[in-house]
């Protein structure tokens, strides 16, 4: 009864730890006859990787990935695909001295307890590292979805107090890419950069928000009442490490709006299909995709690992101490970005296949 | 694949329509043994049912159940429990007029799409009335937690921009059914319930936070990587009809946040045992419980039906006009307590028993 | 993470006991545009139900079912179908003796047991009673596949000793129901009834074998490695109370072969297609359907509940002696065979849907 | 929606091809602290791989394993056990006639009609060594089920039509690994080497019956009323490259017998426990296990590939000649063996998990 499943049509586990042979996945529902673009899978793994700029953590992993079954001559057949990465680049000594202490606000006391028995080193199994594996699972849903016309955006819209005041369906997601913050908007990407250097510079760490667009969805995805579009979306964006909160549409700014200011009112376009003149819904309703942009934003706390002294316990109930070692992340967006998208592909992808299923 | 299923230990399945023969449930893998407290089960149901008060619909729905099986000399036999409650003081003619159009902000164009035939009438399969058997299934779930010391307490903390301002820890929750908003601050739930009143005086609506924390949680529940607690939780949450937006422990807020003031301190009490000094948390680390409390934050939609008119399109491309007609909600949030409650026992008591298997 | 459903595509969710409210079933996933032909339900249920002929049990049940939910203006929604068939004609008083005792090679003291408390009257839930559910359901998926041209075949091809020693594939099915045995061989059919009716007079009971044979599946149906068709359709067989053993194809006989005489040679009719000179792969290779008749065998025991004292332990680990009471049936497999087509078509349905996914 | 996982709470998923990488399995929900003794897991493969005897094929594989995650300081974690084996050996090139030919009673017809593109190359994903990872799962399986004192026999009790005539239970499974065989009764384990010697010389093949024996399993498995234990075991052995029957306790055999023969009477041993006086049950009433020995029979058919010209068809509907090359088994049950014992732990293992949740 592990946890390491996600999706039901296309259904991928994830395995593998931090500093242990290496991290990889299995796709087991991938559909056969898909042209397997290796190139575009190791793009989206080395958005996510550590090292590639300075506002990210300078420990270097190559993160290349090897493909071990279910793709034959270049194309998927239909039967699982195995991926592993590899490990490389670990120092495990530098977790020595968390053996036994309980990191604050990591998972080191959690896992102690319920499991017994765990691989401290790197946090194991609860490290961030596992979503190398979804950033490349949710290329392949990528590639799949492209031919189908729809794509996925993605980037950094808020870090601590600075963000973009601009409408999501407005920003130039071209410009995510070119910058190091991943942000969409070319003016405050700069003042975000310079926030997290000036926190990282003081031992500390930050958090921000990931906004993400899905464009060109088909009207019909979603399963409800529990498998609501929404509600797999939320649920995958809280699988990842570091998230707080979820919210599509107008989110918590529903809050501040009246019925009659909140509904979204159908119109019909010159061809004389219906679209929505707002889109507070964001792409869904009832549960189900309309045809709209669907939009999300998600929270990401401030990282745990901060490079200051701070009281703690052991598992042993002994009061200690624990000071941030080794080479972290002062924020965590600029690489979860990638992870956003990866899981918002496997959710839309894996809804796309059972809406096959509706009809007789 | 019908998306109708929730949980994999304690799993419900929810069936019926707002307007066809009543609406239903049943749950497979309940313990065996449990005592069957009909009152309990009837109050929570009454918590959920319309006409209860002036801020609420005014349909009268008596919202009676029947168990149909799983249940002998009153104790559950570990067998499916099937619930069921029949649909009174329909009046399907209030909904003709929307047969062909789509409300705005409503699931009718996605649903009418999605299936291509569907039963109208109040909503059908997207009408909130199914959380009735949400709410049954979650009080046979309360029962449970309850032998295992678990409580859950939730209430609504905004309705528009009204909203406590105090600790949700400190708050007082018996508060809670002291008032017909179920504010657990006496002072803002007055203005909440006057709020609500003018809203739907000028026939229009307003959206609402409810705050759920669940106590006495034991250390262990959540099965990363994918089935976090919180993961799950917030799926269950959003999967509630027009929730926008879920956010646990310190949730969007953790945006204000350096690593250094957001990191949860561990620290010893008298007995040697470990427990935070701040909950920023929210009681869940790595997705896995801690024995902190557990709290989260759900924003509601303002209701989509408004007494005004509208203008929209038909399922023929045809404009139509859409006014509200019937019996419906200004504000959905004091209904949508026990709903939030129901959902949260069903995820806990799942995680709970799937947390049996952990060890050899 | 209880058993009682089936189907990943089209699931089904069965509940009930033999004495209490009634029995039902859901369904999570059945197609929408369905239209429901109640007719065609109810003589299936009816070729199941008790007291139809003197070889069955005389118990009446009328096996009424009730449509709950799922199906509006005749046709199928896409929501789930709650099905519900309420329980008549129980004389609970007849199973009073039964109440502590364990009957020898029924379900009462592994029932005990393991759920510590349960329903003991007509057997509660281990009573086949609950397969009315299943072919109420079965019969909706039956539907389901005549509209794709897919017709399923059962009847009784052994009782006792007494077999037909027929082709399957030559067998006149249209005979099945044209004698009370439901045998497709009418000469062997009247030797079949008499056997019954002797060991009934002698308060014995006596197995049977249904066979099954599914006509024009199309190729692909099936998903390797662990859900191969025929590993699903052993699988519900295997489900059905009293069924002992399950083969398909040449089944056992394969023992009594070489490769060289058991290969099935492919060849090519006129219009160029593949099919096989033989067929002892049974319609299906490598767990995937080859578009020839599938074809299989279902062994079921002789009825457990005899009219002879049998000694036996009661609860409280006392000796007792055991009785048979009430009306029960002299042998299963003419009552049987309905509920072999129903969990036939329930699993090439499940197939049919989960095969939409393969392809890009 | 790919078949690949089986088990729900200790649920394994495996990948690989013939000739490809290797192949592998992931497990997720194995219970944390569970010692790994590798070279368990090892004896385990030994007995399946190819080459081990002049009754197998003569092809030469290593089977080494390697663990890629999951196992920490020689413990399980509670996280995902992934398990590698690479291919070795492999020549492809004795497969380059198939690229395109239907070989008779293989899956290559039914693979390339349902995946359009197919790894044809040893079988591929079709290929019997798919079954390495189960060996290597179930492996660890039968670990934890030694801690519970549960212990699992099987062996060849039939090939062609010599078949050993003793009781199963009375059988002396210690003789299975003393034969090449693996047959509990040495002096049928004589003439069926022979025969299958012979069958080898003649370029034919030749089927056989597996026979298992499951002892000390506790009362109260099983998950009725779909997922009965004897139902699980029936798919798990059908899941199995080959097997054309499943029949357990009396089996097809219970059609000789009257209920009054067949039906197991309960009795008290000296400390007052009840037992049946026979066990034609076959351990399990109801779909639960009743704590006497479980034992089933499972029938694989001869293999496919033989060293004879058989006619046939391409994908390309033209007329060809298959004619065996490579080096393959005469018989297949000597090395299924290993493979039905491996498929019993999964299933026992995951019932025993199961359970846990039935109570309170």
């Amino acid at each position: 009864m592990g946890g390491n499943s996600f999706g039901k049509a296309f259904k991928i586990t994830t395995f593998g730890e931090s500093h242990g042979a290496g991290i990889g996945v299995t796709i087991d529902g991938c559909p056969s006859g898909l042209e397997i673009d290796t190139a575009y899978i190791q793009k989206q793994l080395n958005k996510r990787k550590p090292g590639q700029s300075k506002v990210t953590t300078q420990r270097k992993e190559g993160d290349e990935f090897e493909i071990l079954s279910g793709v034959f001559e270049g194309k998927t057949t239909g039967t699982p695909i195995a991926i592993f990465i590899k490990n490389k680049d670990q120092k495990s000594k530098d977790y020595d001295h968390i053996a036994k202490a309980y990191r604050p606000s990591h998972a080191d006391m959690t896992y102690t307890t319920k499991y017994g028995h765990r691989d401290h080193r790197g946090g194991g199994r609860s490290s961030a590292r596992e979503t190398a594996a979804r950033v490349a699972a949710g290329a392949i849903a990528q590639l799949i979805l492209l031919q189908h016309g729809i794509t996925i955006d993605a980037g950094v819209t808020q870090v601590g107090v600075i963000k973009t005041d601009k409408d999501l369906i407005k920003l130039d997601w071209t410009q995510v890419e070119n910058n190091i913050v991943r942000c969409p908007d070319p003016e405050k990407a700069k003042m975000m950069e310079e926030l997290i250097l000036a926190t990282k510079k003081s031992g500390d760490t930050i958090g921000g928000k990931v906004s993400c667009i899905i464009n060109n969805c088909p009207v019909g995805l979603g399963e409800p009442v529990f498998d609501k579009l929404h509600a797999d979306l939320g649920k995958a964006m809280l699988s990842i490490n570091a998230v707080k909160g979820f919210e599509y549409g107008s989110g918590f700014d529903c809050l501040d709006m009246l019925g009659s200011e909140h509904n979204d009112l159908w119109e019909l376009d010159d061809n004389g299909a219906a679209h929505t003149s707002t889109n507070y819904s964001g792409g869904i309703q009832g549960g189900i995709s309309n045809g709209m942009p669907i939009y999300f934003n998600v929270a990401f706390k401030p990282v745990a690992t901060i490079m200051k002294d701070q009281s703690s316990v052991d598992k042993d109930s002994n009061p200690t101490t624990v000071t941030g070692k080794g080479r972290h992340d002062p924020c965590v967006v600029p690489r979860a970005v990638p992870i956003v998208v990866a899981m918002a592909a496997l959710v839309i992808l894996d809804h796309l296949m059972l809406n096959r299923m509706v009809n007789l």
